[in-house]
């Protein structure tokens, strides 16, 4: 049995995220769908972790286990072929046996595009934020999230093992746009959408490092407000 | 009666066009809607030029003539409180009671965005061209445009003065994209998306440069494809 790495761009707007529900549209569904065409029996893909609704991927990875002689570049183009336009495999690679999307994954690295004013161009993979945003704010409430930390704080679901490595958050300005960039070993759930919700309230005054300290070290903080999914892309997953 | 003069952007994807049609969703028929609830009467607001159903615009023009004491920033925000999200208005400014949109400006830069490869993130503003492209063919046939030719064989409709000053013709190549940047006077019906139609098919060795001299002498020449709307957005207007 081969064992084929997928990475896969997808536009997630329509999508209910990656992972397989039976009544709704999900990114997972779409490409078994796609693999159970080309082999005519049932398959699973297995993914590098669960998005949210709406987020979308420049290169997702997911593994699936296949017996068929295609060659990876025919099987690529078998796949795109089933593939609704907004996903596509952007590569196919023959991997080992063990190779696990999810478990392998040594860390993800996540983009947020902050657009700051009403953007009918951009708006459907940004956060429109047109408030006041004071970027240098921004760009020393980042540093505080960097290293070993429990994220409980800014998880959606708190009875978990919270402890994240996070490598680097740094934020980049340019012109009309602030794009936030997240590089991390595991990341909890909502955890990116909430580190940069915390990011945005500091950089317009309305939370201060302060309570970002606080609610990193498990004391009391006022919530956070979770970033819209649309303004997220996972980037990459290394290996 | 102030004549305003307001730059909107916009998403073309879902419109048939700028200009106002009976029985169908037109940037003009919104803009025009939005501005008729805040004056509760019917107006024309006249815009700087047609443009083609699916194409999108970062910096439209057009004005209006208005008896209304709101400042232009009160203005802005009304109109935009009544516009769909996929129009906005950028700016409203106090103008000249002759200037006229169409009439008034003295050129216009459009931007073509082709994307080398599918790209679901990319596809609703770019033409997915996955064929091998020769960029340098391209841009040694783009400067066959440059300066004041006769554009009808890059025309829909052949029947008018075809006579166009077109500035610069450049495309940009980086990573997978190559942007196309034209700047003229005045630009026939489809005049745009067949220059960049043609380019491509020189990129692509399914036409020479001899073709392209041929058809801008008014000597016969193959066909020239129409390069799709999707990918075509204006730029700015000058005055």
């Amino acid at each position: 049995m081969r064992n084929l790495k997928l990475t896969v761009e997808f536009d997630g707007t329509k999508y209910a995220g990656w992972q397989y529900q039976p009544r709704h549209q999900t990114v997972q569904g779409e490409i078994e769908s796609a693999v159970g065409k080309i082999l005519q029996r049932k398959v699973t893909v297995y993914g590098c972790g669960r998005t949210d609704a709406g987020v979308s991927a420049r290169g997702y990875v997911a593994n699936v286990h296949i017996d068929s002689p295609l060659t990876v570049e025919r099987m690529k183009l078998a796949f795109n072929h089933f593939l609704p336009e907004d996903i596509l495999v952007t590569s196919v690679e023959e991997t080992k046996p063990g190779f696990h999307a999810r478990h392998s994954a040594l860390g993800k690295t996540y983009v947020y595009r902050i657009v700051r004013r009403k953007s009918p161009l951009r708006r459907r993979h940004a956060w429109e934020f047109w408030f006041k945003l004071d970027v240098e704010k921004i760009r020393k409430a980042a540093r505080l999230f960097e290293g070993t930390r429990d994220f409980r704080a800014f998880c959606q679901t708190r009875d978990q093992d919270g402890v994240c490595h996070i490598r680097h958050v740094r934020a980049a300005a340019s012109d009309d746009e602030v794009l936030v960039t997240v590089e991390g070993d595991r990341f909890l759930y909502k955890m990116v959408r909430r580190i940069v919700g915390a990011l945005v309230a500091c950089g317009s005054d309305r939370l201060t490092q302060k309570d970002i300290r606080a609610a990193l070290a498990g004391r009391p903080s006022p919530p956070f407000q979770t970033a819209p999914a649309q303004g997220l892309l996972l980037d990459s997953v290394e290996y």
